[in-house]
């Protein structure tokens, strides 16, 4: 799973267009709006379907812990698919999406984009040096329900993820 | 060379803080703001170091294509480190930048955020389905200045990406 984590003012969309493979959605959830919020941008990838618990609590892990530093209490998860060239199927990703909004709901204000559709959105990100963060998230191989605290891949330590912004460290 | 191109409402940015690698600005570069706009937010990468040219014209004609298409007349170059895990070396990134925005400048107006800054920014993505395209650039191993007119890899064709939205083309 690729994550794109970025400290929000706000985060809206509005879907424009269904695709052959667009979620079925109520008409309140054709748009969506919060403010000062964490925006999940999330690539669900083939990786994640061996082990879709595992994948799910890695990357509430990854959320939380990033949500805590910018102290935010929202949180907007948005499937992203250009984040990956190697996506899971859609039933996976949407399973893998909603599994993070449940476990986010509890502590958080929570609100999901849908899955499949064209999606107008507007975005405010607000610079500070944590306010954009990406993840790699690689789940164990076990099939089975249980959630693992292995395999994940955290790029960098975020501190380092942070200095990143649009270069590398080897200046 | 990877690329996420934005037909956007508006784009517009404001540097916060330095990095370490931060290209030296001068004070009228430290925001900017465009208005109906493609926004091509940019991740090169190690493998545009040996064809610094070529990598340069491929993503000029990438960028142009889609501008073209979605009728955008002004172009946003905006340095994005978060699409790629193999990022080249900083003053590549900045040349390479640059060159892009001098390319794009004789046909389009365009503007550059600056490199190696944490900036603010905000965004509205139009939403429709050309709306949202990324685009993987692998420039010829040439290391001359002759541009390629191989080497390129787009990884769907335009109409199957932009089916592509959150979901992979297998259901
Ligand atoms: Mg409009």
């Amino acid at each position: 799973m690729q994550l794109l984590l970025i400290h929000s003012d706000y985060i809206e969309y509005e879907v424009k267009k269904s695709t052959p493979v667009a979620e079925k959605i109520e008409d309140s959830f054709k748009q969506g709006r919060l403010e000062e919020a964490l925006t999940a941008f999330i690539a669900v990838e083939k990786v994640d379907e061996a082990n879709v618990e595992g994948a799910i609590s890695k990357a509430v892990e990854e959320i939380k812990s990033v949500a805590t530093q910018v102290k935010a209490e929202n949180i907007m998860v948005y499937p992203y698919a250009h984040l990956s060239s190697d996506l899971s199927s859609p039933k996976a990703g949407v399973a893998i999406l909603k599994g993070i909004e449940d476990a986010l709901s509890g502590e958080f204000i929570v609100k999901r984009a849908p899955f499949g559709w064209y999606k107008a959105f507007k975005i405010s990100c607000k610079g500070h040096p944590l306010s954009e963060l990406s993840r790699s998230i690689i789940p164990d191989e076990s099939t089975g329900a249980e959630s693992s605290t292995c395999g994940e891949v955290v790029k960098e330590e975020v501190v380092s993820e942070a200095l990143k912004a649009e270069s590398t460290a080897k200046s």
